[in-house]
């Protein structure tokens, strides 16, 4: 049994059996019942995910996964290849927006090279599990191997059962790749499915003319790669991206060891639709950290009936939506463990009768 | 000159001649331009406020404004008005929401009696500016006298000059009330204006016959005080609160020392409206925190065209909404501050011709 299988064997569903307690958990807490909205949901997918009505939060760890694609020579992108090279150095250097916000969400970030076209030997931080230096053009053929599809699945997964076994308790996904929302609109349309319009937007901000292009682009990768959509996996290798499988695997770990995730933004959802589609388990050990501003986003909410905790319009990537939704649910966690009970503090109920 | 038309008179417009060199900095972070959405809106926002292109975030300051109202005799509310001054108990114990989502946020809260039914001579914490024990019935007659609300409005205003005295730089607002989503309704009902039915939502929770009731509560309140409703010190009088005057006032004051104000929900939205139609130089001072699940604030984001920064279902006031923005706010802020330029960090910008 491979590493992979073994992985998606763990994967068991949440402990709904819990919900009860947790509920009357939270009608007891000081506040008109339901009236921490979100922040309650938040609570309880926490609680039933961890398979405790008293779960602590431990370490929270940003794994952002970078890679480079041979889509980029199609010109998808408003950025050279160059920048993913130059943006890992710069996570390392903590001047990256992601680096920023992790630090005030007190989450670590950690910079997987997993398919950058550098070697990057002259840098420290980084852990190193490149699979290539980059895919091939999906515009021609697939990204990569079924073999390399497995082995980027496998570091992703290791990862989460990595972090699982220092404490981790809640994870969160981010990426760097020049030319990533490309692959990632394609996967979204062979997986939901759905119109390649509907998944294809501006990324960093290619102009409107641009956009037309990459749409012909991802409409050119599924028909080059048409015959190996039809399942989660070889999707994900014919016009996948090494981070996107990656994050995939680590989603699939993390789950595994009943560590919830926080899925980050536009690219990262690709990364978890597939995770999903292999295990719909998986499913509710997830939360959506934002909506982001990349077209396509919205089509994933609308069809897969979930919903984002933030709408900031950010576009980034990188782990930074990831690392604001770590705040929130770590404040959603705390008003559940910190709160008064209205007998503790002699608080009336509301009137039974209203 | 009294202490109110002093404050008044100090407000100035926002520094819109800094708005080049904010955008100018934000457009060099290593980051394509605009892709950290509304981060990047709060930070131009929050430099303009303070008169500074690179101003430091300082202390952050929640007040929360406790009191009662005569119109809770209506049985408006899902709770008994002895709630009022358990939750305030409660919150000087820190076992709130307020005080858990606060400490997440490192922000303070400081828990103000400005017209609880109850003595509370026997808590320690508390900032004792009791201006009546309860406000009057406002389904049949003026909440208070105008010379209690210009009280109200002062204690407020002292409270943000003495926090911004102190190096505050973020205030948020708070309240504790049973009872004030109706004179809130009232107020907002003759400040946007609009219909009754638009602005008087569930509160804590009120069956949807009690909601019937409410309305006509609101509407007796409009019709018992029509002659005060014409300007908004006048409404404020007729149909508010006395923790909706202070925190009037605490906006008021704020916005004469350039100290933006988080607003926190629907109440204190009521009371930002009143601020803002004394004074329209305030509206670019203010940032909402949250949509509430209250069903009239929506209307009110809607008549001013601004816009919450969160959207968590929450209804609980107290300032748990103003905690959380607060935290996405220093967020903003250390992104500003703290990101990498692609100068420094060696990181090529996007096509020009993209």
């Amino acid at each position: 049994m491979t590493k992979f299988t073994q992985v998606l064997g763990q994967i068991r569903p949440v402990d709904t059996s819990l919900a009860p307690a947790v509920q009357a958990h939270l009608d007891n807490l000081t506040k008109p019942r339901g009236s921490l909205g979100r922040l309650e949901e938040i609570a309880r997918r926490y609680c039933l995910a961890r398979g405790s009505a008293q779960p602590e939060m431990g370490k929270k760890v940003i794994y952002t996964f970078a890679a480079d694609h041979g889509v980029a020579a199609e010109g998808v992108s408003a950025f050279p290849p160059e920048v993913t090279v130059q943006m890992v150095k710069n996570m390392l250097a903590e001047g990256a927006a992601v680096n920023v916000l992790a630090r005030q969400a007190t989450a670590e970030v950690r910079v997987v090279d997993i398919g950058v076209n550098a070697p990057l030997d002259d840098v420290t931080g980084l852990l190193r599990h490149k699979i290539a230096p980059g895919t091939e053009n999906i515009a021609r053929g697939p990204a990569m191997t079924g073999a390399q599809c497995r082995q980027a699945l496998e570091v992703g997964m290791q990862l989460a059962v990595q972090a699982a076994d220092e404490g981790a308790t809640l994870l969160g996904t981010g990426e760097m790749g020049i030319g990533n929302t490309t692959p990632s609109a394609a996967l979204l349309a062979a997986l939901l499915p759905c119109e390649v319009e509907a998944v294809t937007g501006l990324g960093t901000g290619i102009t409107p003319e641009r956009l037309a292009h990459k749409q012909t682009v991802v409409r050119r990768a599924l028909q080059a790669n048409e015959q190996d959509l039809g399942d989660p996996i070889g999707a994900l290798s014919a016009v996948g991206g090494f981070e996107i499988a990656g994050i995939c695997g680590l989603i699939l770990g993390a789950t595994a060891h009943r560590v919830p995730t926080v899925v980050d933004g536009f690219i990262s959802t690709a990364a978890a639709l597939t995770a999903w589609r292999l295990c719909p388990d998986v499913k509710d050990y997830l939360f959506y950290s934002h909506l982001s501003a990349e077209a396509g986003h919205r089509e994933f909410f609308e069809q897969m009936g979930v919903r984002p905790l933030l709408d900031l319009e950010m576009r980034l990537g990188e782990g930074t939506g990831a690392a604001l939704a770590m705040f929130v649910i770590e404040a959603a966690l705390k008003t559940y463990h910190e709160m008064a009970t209205f007998d503790t503090a002699g608080v009336d109920r509301e009137d039974s009768s209203s």
